[in-house]
Order: C-alpha cells, then sequence, then structure tokens
C-alpha cells in the first residue's frame, strides 16, 4: 500500500471545516495531518466537536504559522474568508503544498471583477495559474494545477443547473433568473442574533437581494461557456433547515426546445460525471436528497410553448457546495478516482 | 349594544377552519354558533382541539344539514374542499345566508376556466353575483354581496404583490415569474406521507412545477387590472416551516423606473387598506413577521438599468391567506370596521 | 371611559420585553408611553420588529432615565438582567411607580438565598415588601404591592405543577424530580454560538443539570407550600422549537392516591384560576396548545400502586412564564379582571 | 478476498430499513441481494428513495415468499412490525438464514412477558436460542446465535445508561426514572396525523405515560443485571426532530458514590466496546453528536450527598437504535469486526 496524503485543513472549525474534517478522515488516501483555528487553538477537535469523539481527537495545531503545517502536510485546504486565505496561500505554495481554497479569493479569472465586489487582491500574479474547481466543467485543469479555487456555494448550484443550456446558446440574455433557497449553514459557524434559532425557525426570507457576492462567479462561468456575457438576476433565501440549497433557476430558451430535448442535451452533458443526478421526468430534486452526499440532482420543466424552462438544481451547500467538492478536487489533482471518500450515501431521513 | 351576528364554520376541523374559530371567537361582532366537521360530529371542538380548551367547548354539530346550521347562524363560513362547497352553497343562499366560501368553487368569472383547472361546475349560474374576495381590488363589490369566494393563498400572495404594476400598464406581457414557498399548514390537517414530520423537516422542495391550480386565478386578476392577458409561471415550493408564504415576484417593466418611482405608486395604490405593508428601503420581508396577522408585506428592488423588477410579497397562508381574509371580508359584509377582530399583533418569536 | 394606565417596559427588544409589548399593545387598560432598549435608543420599535410596523411604532426612549420614564409612565415592568434590575428598581418606586420586575432579583423571600445562588443584593430592604408574582399562590398579595417579583419560567411550569400536592403533604421529601424542556426563547434574544440555527436545530439535549438558578425558586415556594423542605432535582434540557416548556414531574406520595383522588384535588386547588387547565383522562398536554396563550395546562398519571405520580406540565415560557404572567399580575395590582389583555386564545398550527 | 455475504432486508421501505439499506450498500462485508416492501413491489429502491440513485437502484422484490428470499440471501434482516416477523421468521431459519429481527418479538426470555405486553407468540419454542442483541451485555452469546432480537431504540438507550449501576448492585429498587425524548422517526414512515409536519413542529409532548411497551425490555435487562427486579417508570416524549433519543435517567443509589466513582465504573464495564462513549466530567451529550452514528454517548451527574444519580444517555434511534445496532449483530455473527461498515464519523450539522 502506498503511503497516504498527508492533508491540513485551515479553518477548520467552521462549518465547512467540519465537513472536510468529517469526510477527509475516512477518505481512504489521505492522513489528517494538522487542523487549525483562531479560537480553539491547542485543544482536542473532539473537545469542540464530541460528535467526533474516539475519531478525531488530534488538537488544532498551537502554532498555524505556514512553516510548520507545510513541514507536516503536502495539500493545505484553506477554509477561512476570503482575504485571509489569499493572505496566506501564497506562502504555502512557495512552501510546496498544493492547495484548495474553499474562499472567494482564487475564483476569479478577472482581478478587477474580484475588486470590484470584494476588495484589493494581494496575490493576483496567482490568478492566471488558478483553476476554477468545478469539476464538472474543469476536470482536467484541475488535474494539472497547484491550486484551484473551490467554488461558492450557489454558484455551484446555479452553474451545474444552467452550464448545458448556456453551452448550447439556448440561454436568451437577461432572462436568466436564479431563485435560490440555502439552508443556514450557509451563513457559517458565527454567533450572529440574525442566525439564532429563535430568529430562524418557522420563518422565511430572502437577503442581499440583487447585492449577493456569488452573482459574479455564475456570470463568469455562465458567459465563459456561453461565449458571450450572460447576466443572472439572483436571489438568495434562509430557509428554516441545517443544510441544503435548492436552485429554481429561470431562463427563456432562444429556440423552443422541448423537456425531451433538453433532457438529452443535459444527460449527454454530464454523461461520465458520477455527482450529476438528473431526475426522471415527474419526479423533483429535494435538498434532503443530497443532504451529506457530494450530488447535485437536477430537473427540467419546460413551459407549454417551448419557450421557457425551468430548472430545480438541489445540492448540500456544505458538500458539493464547498468541503465535498474540495475532496473531488483533491482527488483530481492527486490521481485518485474522483469519488474517492466521498461515496458515503445522502443522509435520511 | 347591538346583538352578535350568528356564524357558522362548515369544516371547522381543518386547519384554515381552526384559523376561523380562533378569530372569530375574539371577534366582537360575532359569536360562533355552529362547527362542522366529517370527522368528528358530535365531540367538543376543545376534544380535538384542547388549545381552545375553556375557550370553544362547542361541540361539532351532530347534524351538518344545511336547514340545521342555516337555523342557528346567518353568515356560513365554508371551509370545506372544492366541489363539497358549490353543493352545500346554493342551500345556504336560498336558506337566506351570506357565504364566505374558502374553496376554490367561487373565485373565478369565467366558469371555462374552472372547469378547465379543476371538474364540472354544479352552480354555474351563482357565479355572476359572486365576488372574488380580495378586498384591496374589490372592497365595494364585497360590501354588496352574499356570497364571496375567498381568494387562494398563493393568489392573495402574488397578486397583492404585483397589482400595482399591472394597474399601471409596467408589468411586460409573458415576464412574470411567480416563485413562491409555502409553509406546510398550506397542505391542510391530513394524514399525508408526504407531509410528514420526517419528509418535510430539515428539507425544502418545489412542487407541481407549471401545474398549481392556483395559477389561473392570478392571471385571472392581474389580466383584469392591466385590461390585458397576463401569463404568470407559477412555481410553489414547500418550507419546513408550519405557517407563511413568501412570493418572489419577478417583472420585466414595460418602461424602466427606478426604486422610488415604484415604492411610490404601491404607497397609492395601498393608501387606506390598513392590511397592506410597504417595508421601508433596505428592509425585507419574512414570513415570521406577518404570522398569525392579516398583514401583506412588500418590498420592491429593482435592477440597475430599471428594466426588472423584483417584489417580495409575505403574507399568512392561513391569516391573510384564507381565514383571516374571510373575516376581513364578512367585516365589509356585516359593515363594521375591515380591521376588526383582527387586530391581534403577528406572533414572534 | 377611564383613562388609561401609562406603561413603560425597561428592556424592550429581547423576546420578554417584546412579548410585553405584544400583549400591551392590545391591553384595553393601558397605553404604552415609554419602551427602552440598551441597542436601540433612538429607533422605532418597528424598525427592529417589522411585524409590528403601524402597531408600535414608537421610538426607543433615547433617554431611559428613571426620572424620564417615571415622568411617562407610572407601572414600568423592568424585562433586564438580573443585577441590572434591582440597580434601577429603588428609584423606580420612589418616583412612584409601581414596578413588575421580570428578573430574578426580587423573587426571594430569604436575601441569603438569592445571595447564594447570584451575587450579594444591592436592595435588600425592599424584600419584606415585595410578593412572588405566582397569582395561583399569592394573589391577594399581588393585588396590594407595589413591587412585584415576576416567577421565572421553570419555577412557573414546576410550582403550578406541583403546588396542590405540597400543599395537601403529599410530596415525599427528597423524591421529586423536575424534568423540563424549554424551546430557544427560553435563552434569550442573544447572538451566541449554542443557540445559533444550526446547533440546535434537530438536536436535544440537556444544559446545566444540577446548577441551575430556577432551583431555589422552585424550592422556596413548594417548601412554603409543603410547611417543610423540598428540594427539588432539576434538569432543563433545549428543544428544538421556538416557544414553550414541557415540565415532567416526578414525585413519590406519602400516601397512597388514585388518580381520580389527585384529580379533584387539583380541581378544587385551581378552581377560579382561569389561566390554569387540567386535561381530561387520557388526554396529555402539548406546549404548542399554550403557545402564546397565559395558561398552563396539567395532566396527572399515577403508578399502579399508587405511589409515584407523574406530572406533566406545559406553559409557553414567554408568556405565563413571562409576559403574559407580568400582565396577570398587573392586572391584578391595577384591579382589572385578572385575564384582561390576555384573552387571545393560543396559536397553532 | 472472500466473497460477501448475500443479504436481505425485509420491510426495506420503513425508516429502519432505509437506515440497514444506507448501512448496507457501503458494508464492505455484504452485499444487498433481495429487498421487499408491501407497498412498493417491483419498483425500484431509488424511485422511492430518490437520495439513494445510482447507489442502490434494485428493485423491492416482485416474490417476496420467505423461499425466494432464502434462495438469494444468507443473511436476513426484518424489519417489520412485530407479529409480523414472528409469522415468518421460522421459515426462514428453517430454510438455513441466520435472522436479525428489528421487531419486538424475539426480545423478550419470558414469553408471558411478551404476550402481556403484546399478543400471543406463535413461535415461543425459538425463543430459548434468541439472543437479545445488545452487544455490549451478550456479545459472545450473538456471535454464536442465528437469531438475533435486536433491542429497541428507547431500550437500547436506558439499559446502556444504567447497566454498569445494575450490575454493581448500585440501583435502588423503585427508584429508576426514564425520561427519554425521541425524534419523529421513532414513530415510523407512515401517514398519521399526529405526526404530521405541523402537529409535530415548534411543539413537545409526552405520550403513552406509564403505557410504553418498551418497559419490560428495560425491566428485562436491568433486573438480570441486577439479579433483583428493577422496575423503570418510563416516559417516551416527542422532540420536533428527525433523528435522535435522548435519555435522562435519573436513579438513587443503595450507597453513596462521588461522580468520579461512578465514571471509574462505567469505563470498566464498557472498555472494549468501541461504540460506547463516556464524555469528560463538564460535557454532556447532544442527540446531535450521534446522528447518523452507531455511538452511545452517556455523561453523569451525581447530586451533594452522592445519593441520587442523572445519567444522559444519547443514541441515534435508527442506528445504535435500531439498524446500526442490527448491523454490529451481523458483524458477531459473521465473525467480523464489530465496527465494520459502521466507521462513518456522525451527522453534523
Amino acid at each position: 500500500m502506498v503511503d497516504k496524503i498527508k492533508v491540513a485543513v485551515i479553518g477548520a472549525s467552521g462549518y465547512a471545516g467540519l465537513e472536510l474534517v468529517r469526510l477527509l478522515v475516512r477518505h481512504p488516501g489521505c492522513e489528517l495531518a494538522a487542523l487549525t483555528s483562531l479560537e480553539y487553538p491547542g485543544r482536542p477537535f473532539s473537545q469542540i466537536f464530541p460528535a467526533l469523539a474516539g475519531i478525531v481527537d488530534l488538537p488544532f495545531s498551537q502554532d498555524p504559522a505556514p512553516a510548520k503545517i507545510a513541514a507536516a502536510a503536502s495539500v493545505v485546504f484553506t477554509a477561512v474568508p476570503h482575504q485571509t486565505a489569499m493572505g496566506m496561500i501564497p506562502r504555502f505554495l512557495d512552501l510546496g503544498c498544493k492547495v484548495v481554497d474553499l474562499s472567494a479569493d482564487f475564483r476569479f479569472r478577472d482581478v478587477s471583477l474580484y475588486e470590484k465586489w470584494y476588495q484589493p487582491h494581494t496575490a493576483p500574479d496567482l490568478i492566471p495559474e488558478t483553476v476554477y474547481g468545478l469539476p464538472e466543467l474543469h476536470r482536467e485543469e484541475v488535474r494539472r494545477t497547484r491550486l484551484v479555487g473551490n467554488p461558492g456555494c450557489y454558484p455551484t448550484c446555479v452553474i451545474l443547473g444552467l452550464a448545458p443550456l448556456a453551452q448550447a446558446g439556448l440561454l436568451s440574455p437577461h432572462s436568466v433568473i436564479a431563485d435560490c433557497k440555502s439552508g443556514a449553514s450557509g451563513a457559517g459557524r458565527q454567533a450572529l442574533l440574525g442566525i439564532s434559532f429563535c430568529e430562524v425557525n418557522d420563518g422565511f426570507r430572502a437577503y442581499k437581494v440583487l447585492e449577493h457576492r456569488h452573482t459574479p462567479e455564475m456570470e463568469q462561468e455562465l458567459s465563459w461557456l456561453a461565449g458571450t456575457p450572460v447576466n443572472v438576476t439572483f436571489t438568495p433565501h434562509l430557509v428554516p433547515m441545517s443544510r441544503g440549497i435548492l436552485g429554481t433557476l429561470y431562463a427563456n430558451l432562444t429556440a423552443p426546445r422541448s423537456e425531451g430535448d433538453l433532457r438529452e442535451l443535459y444527460r449527454k452533458f454530464y454523461q461520465g460525471h458520477p455527482f450529476v443526478r438528473l431526475h426522471p421526468p415527474g419526479s423533483l430534486p429535494d435538498t434532503r436528497d443530497v443532504r451529506g452526499g457530494n450530488f447535485c440532482d437536477l430537473a427540467l420543466r419546460v413551459d407549454r410553448d417551448g419557450r421557457r424552462v425551468i430548472v430545480l438544481s438541489a445540492i448540500d451547500n456544505l458538500t458539493k457546495g464547498a468541503a465535498g467538492q474540495a475532496v473531488q478536487n483533491f482527488n483530481l489533482m492527486m490521481g485518485f478516482p474522483e469519488t474517492m471518500g466521498l461515496e458515503t450515501a445522502p443522509f435520511l431521513p
């Protein structure tokens, strides 16, 4: 048996970090070598997360300096806020690590787009070699890179939902609406009044309408696929559940198509991609059906005159929308089978 | 003090019926004279709903024959399934009762539209005198009628959200999308696997995409307001909460408008209507804020070029979307103040 | 019509304060004269709580100095943390106000008991005139006092559940166990990781086992009723719901009794108390049935040999467990009917 | 590599059956050979449970006759109601299968006890060879049997929580109280009004107080361990969550012990048992921490005078409380490592 790859998770006490740890500890090709957390240095992971007692008792590193981490691990997952990520990633690369970054810092090909929605970029020289880690679109580039910008949760849901239409030139410009609904873990593991139980339970609301930073990420990929600018009207909502995103995606077609036509288009587009599942006619995705799984479940409906399509797209925001996709990218970067460590069946009820 | 109006609730053991009873028992202008239920004849209401022990101990009628009910009550609320409703309402009218019908049977001005989406209508002669009971559009007609077709929950949310735009001719034909999310009480008080706790909790899904019977109701009213046919692409979703509907409504404008323009349009349209509340700029509706209240809370966003509007519309599906609106109609029919019995503040957290 | 009593709510932006405002704004005998909040001075109440837009638009006071408040209001509800409360209440009393205090500061007759569980008391001279505001036990004293120590939520549930047994001398010493389960609003309206949605949803846990400060409050009242020290083993738990407490109370009886005997004992004890409801045999309380209502719902079960009793006791922690009970006390202090402003039926589903 | 064991799941469309399938499909030592369901014969498993599309597409057997099942599988898991189970199990045994029965039919050593709480037993001759499948108590017997009576969910929680005390003779007779709280999946996958979303959400209630059939199961095992009859006062409650049981277990000690003493007792008792985890002092179990894991998490508290102990015991009712424990028993019966196929980390948030 070959040696296992030693990996580190930077920011392992957030929800995406926790999910990474949960997946990586059972991944047959790697070993958790270091975990860091700003809040809990020196404390055992399982003291903060008793769910993993006896499974991950490794303490959070006392000294999270990149040199220390890089001495222990050859692959680093950065699950820290944007800006923090780009502050440390160049150092990890210099030290010879490969990096999967779960922040927004390396998702944009056009640095000015990043800077318009976020802040000045402090490592713009790395952008040309960065790969947007949506394997269903960029699998080969991911295999060859040392730095993956792991996609946002909403963009994963929306781009996978519309990619076949974009590539086929069927998306009418200015017609795309992405009405998305996310569980509360999308807001992170934080002490915030707005996501306290009583402020979320038994309620439903939109937020950041027309202002959410995931918009340009969707537009970047869909425009690239379409070969022409695609605008997305994106509305995120908060659902009183822990995990999951459902995107209800609307677009006018540039030419009429039947539901059958589009199903065939999608089937071909996603052939060979193990994590995209197309629902049979009459069946619709539920976020429960992808909970804890790395799947993106899709269904299609076309209106009577074949002019407007509705795509339903469901992912688990922490799995395919974050940590699972990061592991998928890791597998590709390491030459492992793409599904390695991601075979667990979704968790229900 | 004048005598209280005696009222009956037919189908008082469903959620809409329960909400009617909850509201009417505290309504200063009426008295609960009869309650019926197919399942619990003869049993005290508070035995089925211990929440109302000591408040409503009246038993469900042993004999729910219209003659018996009409002998006891002068106004009848029918909270029974469509088809059942139109089977009994003509008799109540003949017996001199006024009727607020919460089913779909008397919501359509065009009987063929009803028959296309539902089944043959058995009392089509009543349709001309029926009023669609959305007081914000038809207040004066409601005052004068003896038969109100109380609107559906989703249509209430969507029509109130778009009415000012429709009337102003600003809705671009074929552009309207109503992405709506409802709590589980919308499915009624039923033993169904699909709405059992474990099948709803911590999940989110769309259902009846492009097939929901509330679509023609929305189109009827918006087209009437616009003076031209308006199509609505309507997608309902199930939220893991008990009550509430949020509609995220998208439309292209026939002419560019600023958010301020539209806010002013809405303000004028709803002036004098006590149950529609327009959120200030920067604030968005939450279904929690209307829970148990008869309000429809609205907010507007317009995209950069003033071409697409997003309206957020929140109601409680059992209150403004059913029983509360029925009481509002009752108030108008009786000459009571429109808000009578509906003053309770929304219930949170 | 007589003038309405002017009231102030100090700490009106917490959940108990919010519930007070929700109840008082519809109370026919009073008028909200002043609201305060450390966090939101000067901002309209309805800006923080849009649910009450158009209902309570009064701004939080810019200057919450007692002299300012007392100039505006003759009754003050203090819904602030313990210690803070006793820092301001003497001043309100000096200024001629009556006070209903929702903190723990004036619940104990024995100052040393308070100081053992909390901290040094800064207004011990007021304790002799203070009344423990559980009207079912101390109605007459409440009528005559100017300072009510409004009971804690758990103690309300447990004391009402066991009072008839305690008074009848049926509680075996050292046998009382109060296994209580509360919704998350009991933790207050706070930004705390432990009560964020994802940390509460779909989970269940005990907390502060054998350490909760509500224990001595239960013991004080039950011992007073029994005329002998009663110990309570109290275990609080957190339920993934917003409101409600269910207490499952166990005790050995000093002499065997049938369920019928005990039902009769309870019936007599609570005769004339409008907010305690005894379930009929075969029926059990649900926190849903008291949601938003000021009720305490009780049921009894006795084991085969008549030696151990199980009492189920349900309240809404924010209503009968806090704000509703405060209004009930206010009614007694003002000479209003005890149920005034508290007639709304519980809110379900 | 040796051949995989072929297994069948009878009743695979209930929640326990679903959990069995979810676990067994990823179990390296077995292969799913047959699945049955009364409701869905002939339909693919993944059509009923789209969560497992591409993972378990096997159809439910058209013909679930034992001879057909036994021809395909050598181990049978029966996840059907009691009474149904004992009707088919003798036939499976005759056909040479080993059986893990998740019903109550083979959990009792004393047939009269079974018949008192359930109904006449139709296969009493099998009882002597049956093993109560709680491996922490009966590991060696499980290894040697062909028929395991898999424990109930509540009994698993309560027996594991109290076993060390019972065996050490520390449980005072008549003092044991098991106040247990379960998620809604404990009621099964059924269309029942009482477990519909709106009847469970945001509420909490006890049920079957002093009447639940899991009581004699707890008493059987604790009495056997204690060598003297142990009575349990058992109160089940319904929590608005999908999975999980927390038991809050109270007992008087026959002799005073410190928390440290008892921790040491528990530590020794469960040494070598991989699925029981003892929380460190100061930490308490949460059902979230065992969700989807086969663990039983325990914590202890002793009151000041060392006379009363409180044990907190948390399991996932579908995993350690049903399917996971069945797989654990299967592993022992097959000579596999006890943890095989059960290594997945608990699922949170």
